[in-house]
């Protein structure tokens, strides 16, 4: 008998009917003879039109209140699947992140997991209950409810197979697997048999939009076997693990890309140590996740300094860059919002140096002209104007032969 | 400065516009020196809409799930009127059943309130804070959540005023107050200024519909001062407290009546002390309330026995009397499903005996037929076929003068 936790994430419980067969999934596992955890999203569209309504009321509406709105979209799903489930004789209960107690810090509106006391969890499932869980939300410090940002759910599911140590976490979604890269950019991208950890990451924070980043890290750091499957078809997905590096890997394993780029500059400041820290901290203070960094020495006393913040973060990360920019008397701050990032990935370019070369070389021959430049141990990113996205992934996508298995 | 607790019902809040207006009044009433704890309902629909949802599923969903899925409905509106309130510059914070400490027991879908530790609430007001309690909600001891049933949003607010010592406890509808029967049946109908919790509780419990009976009892428990208004016009609407009887006090005060009866017959059972107790206690044990009770003795050692309930709980009841009638060895079980119930209400009519002679030759002058007849000091109820409903509200109406102030 083994502890598996299953997540379905919106589309997969997007409609009674669909509720109903991830009810018959979950018993199929459990009559497998295992445990069986479920995490649940809203039903997809639900998140959206309740946060709809908070915009409409004020586009600045509190992190907290909106937290408060959108936890009842898991709630509501917790509860019809429950009640799926024991309408088919199953004997399921369900239950909200403050009932799983599931504790998390006080940053509304993208909270992380600080701790879950599965005490409440166990007693449920020593009765022999499936147990289904309320994804993406919890409980701060002082009680108030707090929401892990979108995507949360698969964190939570991770978070939940790390707690009770269970077996496997399988993510159910609406693609039956990690692909090379987007489909709907390249229709020949190819569904991966197996990824690491490490390329998860990087595939995943760069926007191939399977998982969340923070599910594979928890899942990394905890060892929990992650498997990626299709809530609608049979097939055995991709599973993400700590698996040994095969001989015949290829060079790279996939494309990422995320089309919400948006760079910000601000030049001319005091060429010092301390600037960096003087520019980034107000931005990290306002909970902005900051991706790329350059700081361009000018030779003059001065420096340019650049990077880049997720789009919707763009408008709150210029203001407080102005500001920064009176106080250090800085010339100028810049920015552009219709940017992408387009990333190759891939443990094998460890041992294959000129990977760079080639993504560069191909970006010449289509003439995309490149923003900047980021790379790692397993990837190499470049920004480039959205404009080439499209263009930009297939060229890779042949250029590195990721259509041949 | 006063205390006021202020509760809006479903259609008060039942769109963001209305949110809005909810919003403004709640701000005047802080703006004229109080200290205000709003609760509110599901925007009307909402909980249709979910339990729509959930008997699709399954009719006989299991109550503790279906709590789970509706209590999300006051959930929502807790969140946006929080956000209304914010964007026009009042500092609110919103509460859920579990946050604000509403203790309850476990009687899924009808809990009752056990206790409320009002220590967070009062945590929040002393910081100038409005709250916004979801009403309905509660949790049980084991930590479930519970709803208080249709309606539980007047128990909620009375019982938080009732908890923090409130100066009064405001109900807003969508009605200006109680009137002397329903309006949609009897044009003629007329608002009253106040009346006594007794009598309000003989009109809400017989189908007012305006206030929870459970609210007015509260209420006239800790004698906390309740007032019925409109949140659509301005206006005193009807206060309901324990104000002395004042001499010019109508014979009745109104007529209220309930479309949704049905009774229950059992034939032949042994005519002895204990039946009535082996009849109705399988009946309590399933939470189903039980209005009037005769008992007829036909004189050979068996008597008859009829009850009336909630016309939705007639297909369990009526499923229970049979297993009951076997087990006592009864003749026969009918039922009926379409009755009314009507009945006047009034303190004066302890001063005035012979208003029920002149209920009995209303109904004889118009040809209404009636099966059951039950008395208290304050109110004499009839059970009569549903189509003679509006006909005998109408007659009594006009029978005791009610139109005339």
């Amino acid at each position: 008998m083994a502890l598996i936790v299953q997540k379905y994430g919106g589309t997969s419980v997007g409609t009674l009917e669909r509720i109903q067969a991830v009810a018959d999934r979950v018993i199929r596992t459990q009559q497998a003879g295992h445990q069986v955890v479920v995490v649940v999203s809203a039903m997809s569209g639900e998140t959206n039109r309740l946060l709809g309504m908070a915009n409409e009321l004020d586009e600045n509406a509190s992190e907290r209140e909106k937290d408060v709105l959108v936890s009842t979209g898991e709630q509501v799903t917790i509860a019809l699947l429950s009640i799926a489930l024991q309408q088919k004789g199953c004997n399921a209960v369900s239950m909200t992140g403050d009932q799983v107690r599931m504790h998390t810090d006080d940053a509304h509106g993208k909270a992380r997991i600080t701790d879950i006391d599965d005490k409440n969890l166990r007693h449920e499932l020593d009765q022999g209950k499936v147990v289904v869980v309320a994804g993406f939300q919890g409980r701060s410090p002082d009680n108030h409810i707090t929401t892990l940002g979108r995507g949360g759910s698969d964190t939570t599911a991770v978070a939940i197979a790390a707690a009770v140590k269970a077996d496997e976490c399988q993510i159910y979604t609406d693609v039956d697997g990690v692909y090379t890269t987007d489909p709907r950019v390249e229709p020949k991208a190819r569904r991966l048999k197996s990824i690491t950890f490490e390329e998860m990451l990087e595939m995943a924070s760069l926007g191939a939009k399977v998982l969340q980043i923070r599910a594979v890290e928890f899942a990394g750091k905890y060892n929990v076997p992650l498997r990626v499957l299709s809530s609608f078809d049979e097939g055995e997905g991709t599973l993400i693990s700590y698996e040994e590096q095969k001989m015949e890997s290829p060079v790279i394993s996939g494309i990422a890309f995320n089309r919400d780029e948006a760079s910000l500059t601000i030049l001319g400041v005091p060429d010092k140590p301390s600037v960096a820290a003087s520019i980034l901290a107000p931005i990290g203070d306002a909970n902005i996740d900051v991706d790329m960094i350059i700081q361009n020495s000018m030779g003059d006393g001065t420096a340019d300094f650049t990077f880049t913040v997720h789009r919707n973060d763009y408008k709150r990360a210029k203001l407080l860059l102005q500001e920064t920019a009176q106080k250090l008397e800085a010339r100028e701050v810049q920015g552009r919002e219709d940017l992408a990032k387009i990333s190759i990935v891939g443990v094998g370019m460890m041992n294959h140096p000129g990977v760079a070369k080639t993504m560069f070389e191909t970006f010449g021959d289509e003439g995309i002209n490149m923003q900047l430049i980021s790379t790692s141990e397993i990837k190499v990113s470049v920004v480039v104007d959205e404009k080439y996205l499209e263009l930009g992934v297939r060229a890779l996508h042949s250029a590195f032969g990721l259509e041949q298995s």
